[in-house]
Formats: C-alpha cells, sequence, structure tokens
C-alpha cells in the first residue's frame, strides 16, 4: 500500500518554515489504518511483547490498534497532570524548552515486553523520554515503531539500544 | 464481560470531592479493549456508518478500535492548535470556564454517516461540541457511544436529538 499518497504536506505549520505531515487523510482510510495496524505490529509479532505502550494523542489512534494485532495490553504515557494514579515522570529536550511525559507507576513491570508506539519520529526526544519510563517501571523495551521516520532529524539515535522501525521514511 | 472490575475508583482526582474513573486496567487488557471495539460498534454496525469520529486524547483509543470494526474512517476532533489544515471551531462550557474543540473542514461531507466516540459522557458539553462540529461540516450523527456514562450528571440531554449508549452507566 502506497502510504505516502495519504499523507498530506501542510507548509508553516506548526511555525513558519516547517512542512508538516497531515495523517489525517490516511486515518479517514480504513483500509490505510488497517493495513497500519498490521504492518507496525509484523516485526515483532513473535517477539512475545506483552504491552503496546503509546504517546499522547496522536500515538494511542495506532497504539491500541497495533495491541489488538498482537494480542498485548495497551499502555498510555501521557502529557503532565492527566493520569491519575501514581506516576513517573520524565522531562525531555525539545527544540525550544522541554516537555514531561508521565506513565503509571503500575502500568508495566518486569514481565513485560513493551513495544512503544507513536505515530511520528522527529527528533526522538518524545520517544527516548517515553522508553526510559517504561525501562523504569522494569519493563523490557523491546522496539520502537512508528508510522513517519523523519530520518534527516536524526531521532533514531536519541534510542540508543532500543531497534527503531517506521513505515514511511522522509 | 465485567467491564466494571477493570475501572479502578481513584479518589480526589483532579480535585477534591470528585472520584475518578480510572480506564488505565481496562486499557491493559487486550481482552476488555477487544471487547469494546465490538461492543460499541454492534448497536450500529448495519447503519452505514462511514466515519467514526473520536475525541482527543482517550477518546482516541477506543474510537480506531470501532472504526476498525465498522469498516469506517476515523476522524480526530482535536484540542485548538492541533490539527494543520482549515479548521471549523466550537466552544462548549465546563464547570469552570470553557473548552474548544477542532476538526478538520475536510474532514467530513454530506455523504458522511458519522458515529462520535469517547471514553466519558459527563456533562455532555464536550460531546455535544463534537456533534456540531460533524454536523457544519454536512455530516448525520447517526449516534454518541461511550465506554462510561456518569448518568447522575445528565450529559445525555446536551445532546438532544442525539441517540446516546454506554456499556458502563455510574
Amino acid at each position: 500500500m502506497d502510504l505516502r499518497s495519504y499523507i498530506r504536506d501542510v507548509p508553516d505549520f506548526p511555525k513558519p518554515g516547517i512542512v508538516f505531515k497531515d495523517i489525517t487523510p490516511l486515518l479517514r482510510s480504513h483500509e490505510a489504518l488497517d493495513y497500519i495496524s498490521h504492518a507496525l505490529a509484523e516485526p515483532y509479532k513473535d517477539s512475545g511483547i506483552t504491552a503496546v505502550a503509546a504517546i499522547e494523542s496522536r500515538g494511542f489512534i495506532f497504539g491500541s490498534g497495533v495491541a489488538r494485532v498482537l494480542g498485548a495490553g495497551f499502555v498510555p504515557i501521557r502529557k503532565p497532570g492527566k493520569l491519575p494514579w501514581k506516576t513517573r515522570r520524565g522531562e525531555y529536550t525539545l527544540e525550544y524548552g522541554s516537555g514531561i511525559l508521565e506513565i503509571h507507576d503500575d502500568a508495566l513491570t518486569a514481565d513485560d515486553r513493551v513495544l512503544l508506539i507513536d505515530d511520528l519520529l522527529a527528533t526522538g526526544g518524545t520517544a527516548a523520554c517515553a522508553a526510559m519510563l517504561a525501562r523504569e517501571c522494569g519493563a523490557t523495551v523491546v522496539a520502537a515503531g512508528f508510522v513517519i521516520e523523519l530520518a534527516f532529524l536524526g531521532g533514531r539515535e536519541k534510542l540508543d539500544g532500543t531497534p527503531v522501525y517506521a513505515l514511511i521514511e522522509y
């Protein structure tokens, strides 16, 4: 399936000079969405994945589909203040400033083998922070999968040690 | 399936006196998550649904599963400033203050029959706003489905005219 044909370039979003990869036309196609769930699950379907951890918000759309295909649980990694139970918190660097992610302290255990899912790998700060949070819960992060990788930003280097794969590379 | 057994009560979140219904134990069970996708889709599987519109962020987790079961597209309804293309915007009232939701202007057309999905129906302001946005795009909102309904808050009255259903009622 030619996934690229479902991605819309939006110039100057969220700020001048940036070309945003808009995935909403892809989401609108149930064939494309189903294809992605299977394509992201396929490389790790025999890896004993017990949980798919997905990053708020767009990661949630894809992560739940991958969890279904793998027969794994779903773990949300969220922006601060959203998770009601006891949380672990991690900070990551953005181009300007920093961001924070949280995971429930009891979301994962040492028995868990985790596949991390998000829509986009850019500079890798968010994904590296999410992987660290899963590891702090004691889990093994088996790999990190993305619909889109902006390879020119070198994000996969931030995830040192974690295998990274993506369905579309720019 | 006894879905209630997967819901955790968290007292005093997000503020004192409120008992928060934590769905993360439910998400952690792939059986429960799969059950919910089918249970939310079932009543409308022969209703010609072309799109499932889901509300950011927890609605995304369930909405994509329902879209898959129905063979429908997925349309995200998001917080302001997140959608990159031309948007329609709606405002709704919260207990204190107000909130804003956006939908892509081209996300839905007059040919679309929409099922609205979110995790929780509380006072109904968010869902009513989302339904209005879908209608402003020209679409027909066939129904609105929720995992949990806090029936004592009377939210379904805000969705006047739109059939409302929920899997768990408190």
